[in-house]
């Protein structure tokens, strides 16, 4: 019987395919990926027995290994490589039933922080990749929406109230931009390995490549180039700005999907009737009322928004600290705080994914919001085109109607604020035919269809669909 | 094989006995304790069928459960209770062999909500127990530190540098004052039971008490009671007081375990030596490097510290924003933060009170960088007692004396200070002996003892030992 | 010409009433008003010339100092407290014209912690004061609401759908609720004077009181006294509970205050129009948009509300780093967070008590947006009363009818369900007339009346008015 | 009379350069200028009368307005364009004593989201450009120290503990390394314009170009070309990542600040005395301690550090929650933070180049506290170099002969870890020569000078001095 945290608390990320990529096994996995990926560059630079990174691969499977006893042992050295590597150097003896010294190509001239640097990076970017194609999924989504509802009309809101009239076409074409913005800064971001030696001066990786024709620069980025991670000029030990800038990059995603899950959850309540969820079995259930159907997609991933700036806070707060050549616990508070972001923008991502290709959209109670306000939400455009009309004080004039109009039940306002107009507007300056058409919403949604072009032509990657692998949600 | 987090990358929390209180299975048994405790209530007060109290305890056992399931299926309708209260009448139903309608008894006229407040509460109720045991050993462990080295010269320091002389006693009375405030003021805190039903009003509790002798507040207070829970006014489903409460409170805690391993890691440094981690087989060791001893005790200590305030804001930002009668986000993303600083507290405090009741103290390291230095430290001292022999601009020739004293190389300002002193005032007014007096450091140590004594006197129950249990280390 | 920050940026703190409590100004008066209690103690023990008090008291008008200059000058020994203690003491100089050596008054056995922490308790006192008496004017109003609507039938809400019927009155008790909770606990709370000396051991006013009747214990409680502190049993210098405990207090506080925004942000919204903000000429324009009527105090207060949750983490991270008799750097990152807690805390209840006081209620548009889920709103109920006569797959059946409800096109939902309920319930079982009655949502209130009066009960002493001072909003 | 903040409360910022950029008078300037910019765009595509521009531009001097006013006002709608807007308007009418109708060239259809997120950009770009002037002095002087201090020996630290000889020049090197990165990603951020109009759809400005050889997209260009930012694909009103972009480039740049804090503040204190501040009259002192030194520019840089992770935050925070077409809170939340946020950092950074231009090095001291650890500092290489002569269990035999040492009290273990290591490796494999090189801590620097190579190469632009302009320190 297992003690441990399978994401009962955070139900956005308690996907399997989440905890697959960032449980202590992932964690686990990745550090034995390092350490065996360096055995090969060992082998390969001739620095260690020939054959040996084999047996190394062969101990480093992840499932050979106990999360629960090595986070338990973690505790004496203060980092989990520790006894994790103790447990590793074991088994590659015992595999060394040919006494090659297999044990030479394990962690040597590596120091913890070279590990679990590397590590954290490369599980990062399994993570981020599985996180890219569930966004652009996403956003491939959102931009079939922007086509398909781009003279859909809707009203713009500001401060919670009605401003102009809008597209939901518009609308989610700026939800891709957010989203599509995010990803695209994610993805350029380099996942560094890290190679510094026990104190930052590759001191140790210095002798033992002195005489090769090696050294430790061409070493550390032939275990970038094996782990698929970014080469490093320099150790980056003590500046964080790799963490830093992958925490900034998740949480700036977590952001966009945010904006897009507060809007939902407005526009899908019953007074509002816009958008609703995806149905699903058993979602949106309530262990007491039968007739609830909870927007449960967005209410995990607002949970999610609400939670990454706190975390991404924890890194830059963790960088600030950094002290001497290794920190005295700065270092240890960026691990769970990096694993957590990247768990709940994983998680996030699958339920927005599968919120945006399910959504659905009611076009006629968009309508019918915006008629609330009904010619109103002119009133800008009425005063650009009118005011000039009426002389110097137009401005006041058309002020005075709108402020005479808001006196009235708003049941009325339609219909006073068309009848106050008429009477203020002589209609030898204005027909009306021609004031019915500048009361007309569709008369006034400016550059919505442009702007939504010039969106979608700013992140071309993000508008085709990549096949589906490594879903979240089962 | 399973997929979760057992600490590996936050080794502070990692210890069993932190996660035997904290993990997912202790969030499980809390849940099913307050359904289990419900039914008894129910079949108390006449509610439920007679005996189905035992058939719900009896399927209460946390054991039967599985997280890793109930954590996936939680995804559903974004809470654990929904899924695992399925498993449970399930499993009631199987055991209501004799057909008595035991399923009655579980979780009517309740909502999720009551049930996971409630859990949370007791969840946390076990764990401020657990932790108060280990920080009243540290406090035991400090005062009688204060009371041993009461009369232990040593330096004290401000913005880094040396201010006064001062006690390693007073430090240790002054390291229990902000452990004992801070544990004080969490023991004082009251835990509420949660019991609003499904809308806030009761409403289904009405229906149930309806003609009884009972009313939903009645039971509120008899499930308080069996669950060694405070009992609440009135339903608290969307004031989060006593969450960001307990949060403020364990952060608080932190803090002051924050304090004390700032302290540690300056003074266990190789430059300073003044104190010293208790040693351990295998604690403080380096992948890389044989002769390291890193005061990893104090490092995890830290590693907490520096996480916690960002959790309790995320308590208090969930309260901020929790709308409605039930909040779309702001609820979710309360229970991680809340664990977290628990399971965060908890393991700190072990290591505390390992670090507090082993520590080692070097009084001669104390005296040694006392002397850096020496007299200079007594400057405040004979401003105040000799800038008035030297009339009316004393200050101002005192001062040019230290001014030009830190002219010189540090090694030589002690003896240049007393020389230039005795120089400045002239021996009838003040004699070689008096002036020895005076720049004696034992004679600058004000009311350190006193203080001591009050900070004591101020917080009785902390100063005595209580029975080990419940021990987060093995 | 000034370069300062007026709150140009921060709107809910603007007013001149908060930049009257919590501006530089307000700072420099403080930390004179120590000093000038200071030296009123001294007098008073005999430790300070006859009448120095005076001159220092004359002295300390914070209308005679610069605080750009001050400002300006705090950067070379890290605090304000240095520059403007030269500048008093040249005034005291220059004001002791008997030459009665005034000066020794001043900052005698003092240091600038001991200065800047009891000046800014002394602040956060004043601010507090002024706080309660707004928040007890928006308890007053909502305590009134409450009563007024206590049979106002509105819907509530979970998870931003529908749940089951309330009362707007309840809604307005548990605003009161988080409200009077949070300031109860702000009211509680003793904000300590400060007094440890230069180095936390009072060496300097041990030398300064031998012989004399006092001690620094004694001289430290005449201080408090004199400014309307709370005594403390010893320094705290380097434990900041009271600092995070009012730290936190705020925060809860503007919580709740968050809370009420939010819902009011909703519930004011063009397609909801259940309440509505007070109307005031120029409140809630647009720039660009002349009908807009922005909810901008509800607004504003949201955006403290956004804000103080990571204030007050700033404060407990100060707490958990503040190492040494007085930290390098923490300290100095306190000050601000505190100060802004404040002033947004403040401006905030200015605002929130002009809403409350003014609120606009509209019972029928609550009557309208429950009607939207009608009798589904019922469906609990349905299940409490009903599924028992439909014996023991009952549950299904109705939540049968439910599902096949919700295929139904939202407007035609409750005819349909009660069509639905009628077909499936035997009429022998449940006549027409019961059945209209189980559906009527005024049938399913619950303890709604008996919880709001269990809540008053628990704060009496925030449901009476209190004259309105130092109101932030002019 | 002015009540205000000036910086006495954080004095990192309160230099005059710092207030210059961001008080409420350089928000007022930015919001003026983005006016007058947007007057010259309309004039000069044919949009407002001939010469309204000019007039525009005179009404648009910063001094002619009132902070505290606009301030005061700005609670009404939430924003302090609406009312600056109002008095420039006036202004301009004044002015415009020909009647040429230059009112019609100011804020014609722009919203106030238009006007203020351009301004904060240009008012982030000026400060950027200040802070990166004084960056470039502080890496300038970084890289001179890393050259100069090539070969000085020191010791590297890990967990507060020594690991391995190190070098000042590298340490240097790697300060320069964090500063370096962060203002580089600085740099390269584009600080974008903003015109969406009052909706979002450029609506407005639609009807304003109609029939011109202009449209919304080509105003918005030219409004950025005038005012130095960079043009916007689209309106981003709702997607903030150039704000949260921002706010994370300037928290990484503080990130790297604190970290060469927090190492100056360990290396300067009395105990280890490695380094030292630039002294300056004034700077450091006390009020009650005559002979303090504090090394106040990392405090109050350190100071800095500890606030920007939550300044950071906070933006992240509003991004996250920024619902609807503008939002109700989260972007007035915005505002304060990132102002915030650039005045710490520059404040912060002109104390960071005084203090690495005047930096006191102390190779002997360093030399000093290297020789405490000794030989023990090379076991590693000892164990790379020795242990394949020992045999298979050679790695065991040199732990135990550390082992054994660590129980020699601290001042003995250098002498006694030779002699132990002289008795286990037999002279015929290892002689006296051989061993004393092996113990020399130079010869185990590995590859500390080409990576300090590498560091500079990689940041060509941040190792020339600029001219000093706009230095925040007077």
């Amino acid at each position: 019987m297992t003690d441990g945290d399978f994401g009962l608390l955070t139900p956005v990320s308690a996907a399997p395919a989440v905890a697959a990529l960032t449980g202590d096994r992932a964690v686990i996995a990745a550090i034995l990926d390092v350490e065996a990926a360096w055995a090969a560059v060992l082998e390969e630079a001739g620095l260690a027995p020939a054959s040996s990174a084999a047996v190394a691969a062969e101990a480093a499977g992840a499932g050979l290994y106990d999360p629960e006893s090595i986070a338990e042992r973690a505790q004496g050295g203060g980092n989990p490589v520790i006894p994790l590597l103790g447990d590793l150097r074991a088994r590659v003896k015992a595999l060394d039933t040919a006494g090659i010294g297999a044990g030479k190509a394990v962690h040597t001239s590596l120091t913890s922080q070279d590990v679990l640097d590397s590590a954290l990076m490369l599980l990062a970017s399994r993570v981020v990749e599985a996180l890219l194609a569930e966004v652009k999924g996403t956003t491939t989504a959102l931009a079939a929406l922007a086509v398909q509802h781009a003279d859909t009309l809707c009203v713009g809101r500001s401060l919670t109230q009605h401003s102009l009239p809008f597209t939901f076409g518009l609308k989610a074409a700026q939800w891709f931009h957010g989203v599509a913005a995010g990803a695209a800064r994610l993805e350029s971001l380099g996942l560094p390995v890290q190679f510094g030696g026990a104190g930052g001066t590759l001191a140790s990786g210095t002798v033992l490549t002195a005489g090769s024709s090696s050294n430790p620069f061409t070493l550390a980025d032939a275990l970038a180039a094996k782990l698929g991670l970014a080469p490093a000029p320099a150790p980056w030990h003590t500046n964080r700005l790799a963490v830093t800038a992958l925490g900034d990059a998740i949480a700036a995603l977590t952001d966009a999907f945010g904006k897009i899950a507060s809007d939902l959850l407005f526009l899908s309540r019953p007074e509002v009737g816009e958008l609703g969820e995806p149905l699903a079995a058993g979602r949106g259930v309530s262990s007491a009322m039968p007739q609830k159907q909870n927007p449960v997609l967005s209410v995990l991933i607002r949970s999610a928004a609400l939670q990454a700036p706190g975390l991404a806070a924890q890194l830059h707060l963790a960088a600030a600290t950094f002290n001497d050549e290794r920190p005295d616990g700065a270092w240890h508070s960026e691990w769970p705080a990096l694993r957590r972001l990247l768990a709940l923008a994983l998680g996030a991502a699958g339920h927005l994914r599968e919120l945006t290709e399910g959504l659905r959209v009611f076009p006629e109670a968009m309508r019918r919001n915006l008629e609330i306000s009904g010619p109103l939400l002119l009133s800008e455009a009425v005063v650009s085109a009118v005011a000039p009309l009426l002389g110097s004080d137009g401005k006041q004039k058309l002020q005075a109607v709108v402020d005479e109009t808001l006196q009235a039940p708003a049941a009325e306002q339609s219909r006073i604020y068309a009848k106050l107009l008429r009477e203020t507007v002589p209609a030898d300056m204005l027909s009306d035919a021609e004031l019915e058409a500048l009361l007309d919403p569709v008369s006034y949604l400016g550059e919505a269809a442009e702007i939504s072009r010039r969106i979608f032509a700013a992140y071309p990657d993000f508008t085709a669909t990549t096949p589906r692998k490594g879903a979240p949600r089962g």
